[in-house]
């Protein structure tokens, strides 16, 4: 996609603005994602010189956002390549995250201001995910509501803010989009929780079996927990480094008690309502974006 | 001052509206500082529904920089009580930095668009300033010029912000105020800088001739560098441990070769030129504001 190039370009001029040597440095170390919430916003309101910004700026949230996060879970490895934090240190990816939120709030205020309300929103939402993701891990947590409410706002928010300021810089209907958006940013993050247990370190770029170690309680983990026989067993696995003997039984556990494929169910329930609420938009991309995402190994 | 009560009021009712019990407890463990911000913004504002909002953005901005910079900083106490990463750990800061971050700027996109735009901007200024501090840290920094861009970006350019927001909100001649809030945040690091010196730990809240140590070369000692005869003496105690003769030493140089004095004098010229430029305006409160600013202790 030509126009995900456009994207990194603005990011860029809009970095090259803040006219600071280390930043312009640091942009080129960060590796580049799937960028979803770009193609999201492109495939809603179409390539324009707004629309690629808006693009930018929530790139350069997202970025920030990782960027802090990595600091918080102490990850050395982002997508495969080492973290800004395992590079520099965790100062740097402090700063440097500050320079790419402030910068994105900075460009957003050129927005219209319901743009820039829903996206800054978002953030506050977002930023509040990451505290309530920390918490959640001090304790094996058992609540559905908790968990859903935590990746809400950590995960779906941006992505719901950003296929809902698509439609409101297109004069779409922002509520269809709005839940759209949600929904994939849901699905998004409950696969990604699935890809934790089903897939090796090296397609995903960081360490396998690695969320339950960290304390995460994800949602296969949750429907685990509720199913299984040996509670004690599955309880005493917690936020302890896993032997081979221990990461084996778990993943069987996940498959005989139907707690991943039923995890893969509940992502998939979220994609179909997701497409339902826009199948009078014309938009064939979005039962494609939402496809992929859920059909996507890292 | 009532005044700033209702700021701090404001502040919780923001946090409130953040709907997250640990916010709220966090909020209530940050140290009130002395709120520059906000009595320069309602001494030209005055007190309306808007200045007291656009007070509380600002000190929510002014308290995530904080929070941050304690982080990368690793400082233990804040304003002589225990910082929040020292209470809690690093995470806590980020995530709470972030959190009001987010919704400051959440808020701002309720105001003015230039207001808006001011103070975001003024915010990443104020991000790359925090870069360009920790980076001068590395080497014996001797440039004049990098030192007044980094304490311009760092620490005036809210302040400058904050001045020029208030008079936009009144419809005042923005230019004259942005000069007296750039001036009063350039003034108000250098006394900063120059209290590290002159006063003892217990005064200031925090270790006493610290900057040093940390590999800051603040006004004081740039002149000082620039005018010793022992370059090698002071060169070699440069982010050391100082011990009482090394301390006593560098005190006695920077009372005979003026090095204090005249950074003293620089800071009170940029306060005297700033009055001058809002002499006409009629608002006494600037240069009382400005006087108790460099006339203070702590």
């Amino acid at each position: 996609m030509k126009e995900l190039e456009q994207v990194r370009e603005q990011i860029k001029i809009f970095v090259e603005d803040c006219d600071d040597a280390k930043s312009l440095e640091l942009l080129d170390l960060l590796a580049t994602g799937k960028m979803l919430r770009s193609k999201l916003i492109l495939k809603i309101a179409g390539i324009s010189e707004i629309s690629i910004k808006l693009c930018s700026i929530v790139e350069m949230i997202h970025a920030a956002s990782l960027l802090h996060d990595d600091v918080i879970d102490e990850a050395l490895t982002r997508r495969g390549k080492a973290s800004i934090n395992a590079i520099f240190d965790n100062k740097t990816s402090i700063m440097f995250g500050d320079i790419l939120y402030s910068k994105a709030f900075t460009e957003l205020t050129n927005m219209p201001k319901e743009v820039a309300y829903t996206v800054s929103n978002a953030v506050t939402l977002l930023s509040i995910g990451e505290m309530l993701d920390v918490d959640l891990t001090e304790k094996f947590n058992t609540s559905y509501d908790k968990y859903m409410d935590m990746i809400y706002k950590k995960t779906a928010s941006l992505i719901e803010a950003s296929a809902k300021a698509a439609a409101l810089l297109s004069s779409l209907d922002e509520k269809k989009y709005s839940l759209y958006g949600k929904n994939l940013g849901l699905a998004f993050q409950m696969i990604d929780d699935i890809l934790d247990i089903t897939q090796d370190s090296e397609t995903l770029g960081k360490p396998a079996m690695f969320d339950f170690v960290e304390g995460k309680v994800t949602i296969p983990y949750l429907l685990l927990h509720e199913r299984i026989e040996d509670k004690n067993r599955l309880e005493s696995l917690y936020k302890k480094p896993l032997n081979e003997e221990d990461s084996t039984w778990i993943k069987e556990q996940m498959i005989s008690t139907n707690a991943l494929q039923d995890s893969i169910l509940k992502a998939k329930n979220l994609g179909l309502e997701a497409i339902n609420v826009v199948k009078d938009e014309n938009n064939d991309s979005l039962v494609q974006i939402m496809t992929s995402m859920i059909e996507r190994e890292f």
